[in-house]
């Protein structure tokens, strides 16, 4: 699916966020763990099995309501090439939810080895005479330091096969400004950085103003976020940081245009730990999911008003 | 094993060359994929059976002579899980064979998930009470734009765990520059980034001089290559560039210190597909792959003089 797609799943869940899985053991509740384990041992087969449950619960619950999600790479390796599986069976089950899946690998390479991270997470790969998908990412959240080189490879397989990239500009870290903010000519990097996906991303256009060439915009920065939708007008905003990292509703709402468009805000532990901030039953962790969900989007509706897709 | 066991593989095999594994299956003889999709069919576990076979393959030429193999996560991510499969179990076999196994992933995030990461690449992770390696690299390659936060969470498990990493500072493509290269406060970014790790450094350093943060340094790029290795004395590098992309031995030769150590050089294609260049029968493969790392060795020896480890 193309950004647009996101972008129509946005209006028509009047919803700018998704929902980061981000499965670390620790935050899935025993008795999926307890369940697994009796079943595979405590292997990592055991944690692949509690994940994927867990997983697909909290996509049950929100497919509804929040248009897209956004698995992390890194917790799945974290349980090896089972782990891996995982990541392919939530991409897959929440595709089938309908929900938009952006893959966050933070991926970064030149030439044939960023094509070939491309045709992994992004297109099909040829075996033989057959093609396959060897994972299922809408969109992929990648690192320009590289330069050229590294995202042209990119805009080809997403140009192919109908798919977006997220490029990180101004990360929601602390130490983001080390490299980031300094300044190059007067300007920071991540304004540069910013500047050089508005311009790959006119290769990607979309039907509603953006390019298919986002940028990673952190919530904990809300000055650089304001100041990066004014000069960035075509591209669309992955926003991490809200709530666990710190930052409010109000915080992220200059992402957004005249149209509620323009930025979707990433939650991974708030939604997926709802259950023990909330102190329910762990077996209505969904459910805690769920209403936080509808809390978050509560809130930063409160800042978009109506969201509405241009013609 | 540390960054000092590299070292000690380098000054054994009086090698300072890492024999890169980016296994596309253009690269394979045919003889390799007919036997595999013969078992697997036209599938990605066919694609996978081949992969492993080859790297065996070179792995059984190489392992006497090359102290290091560099798998490109990409390659393997290519054919799904089941390649991702095969990355870990090229990385087993190449450690039984007693080679350094250098992860070539440019992982980068922040906080819990670059512990995740670090985890997943380069350190243990639990289940229940169990522990296990959910992939088998001695070092990572890593991207530093996010700062300290990216780069903190993998010193940490280094430590731990006796491991290494590799930071990308100048790389080796043609557009390398675009961001690298510009001044910030009268100083190349690629330089920055290079101080950053000679100071993160600190906090791992070897036993013969070099601490287990290295960087990435392009062998195209010479006059940064020396430039870096005169302000980094405790900084080791990881030179991609060399003959695919165009560099040559002299143009490295700057990386290395009066002991000959300093830095280890990279050929991916050169080596894999050495038999498609010699024109020899495919089958003997292996042999081209052994002919082509032995003229890479002597060809940058005959610029690094002899390898000897400090006291």
């Amino acid at each position: 699916m193309s950004l647009d797609a996101l972008l129509e799943g946005i209006a028509r869940t009047q919803n700018p966020t998704v929902a980061g899985l981000d499965p670390k053991l620790d935050f899935i509740p025993a008795f999926i763990k307890e369940c697994a384990f009796a079943q595979y041992g405590e292997t990592l087969e055991g944690a692949a099995a509690a994940i994927l449950e867990y997983n697909k619960g909290l996509i049950d619950a929100l497919c509804e309501i929040v248009p897209a999600v956004k698995p992390q790479a890194a917790y799945y390796e974290m349980y090896g090439t089972e782990g891996v599986k995982v990541l392919y069976e939530t991409q897959k089950y929440a595709r089938e939810k309908g929900m938009y899946v952006i893959t966050d690998g933070k991926r970064n390479d030149i030439g044939t080895t960023m094509e070939a991270y491309a045709v992994a997470h992004l297109g099909k790969v040829k075996v033989g005479s057959k093609e396959y998908c060897p994972f299922l990412g809408d969109a992929l959240t990648v690192n320009g330091y590289l330069g050229t080189d590294g995202i042209k490879p990119l805009i080809q397989v997403c140009n192919e096969y109908d798919k977006g990239i997220f490029v990180l500009a101004k990360t929601s870290n602390p130490s983001s400004g080390e490299l980031q903010d300094k300044l190059i000519d007067g300007m920071p990097v991540y304004e540069m950085m910013g500047r050089m996906c508005e311009n790959w991303g006119k290769e990607l256009m979309g039907k509603y103003g953006y390019s298919g060439v986002g940028i990673v915009a952190g919530a904990t920065y809300p000055e650089q976020i304001a100041e990066l939708r004014a000069k960035l007008p075509e591209t669309f905003f992955l926003i991490p940081g809200y709530g666990a990292q710190g930052a409010s509703a109000k915080d992220i709402s200059a992402a957004f245009d005249k149209n509620g468009l323009g930025g979707i805000v990433n939650s991974s532990r708030g939604i997926m730990c709802a259950y023990k901030k909330e102190g329910c039953d762990e077996k209505d962790y969904a459910g805690a999911a769920y209403r936080e969900a509808v809390r978050m989007r509560d809130e930063i509706m409160s800042f978009v008003g109506e969201i509405k897709l241009p013609n």
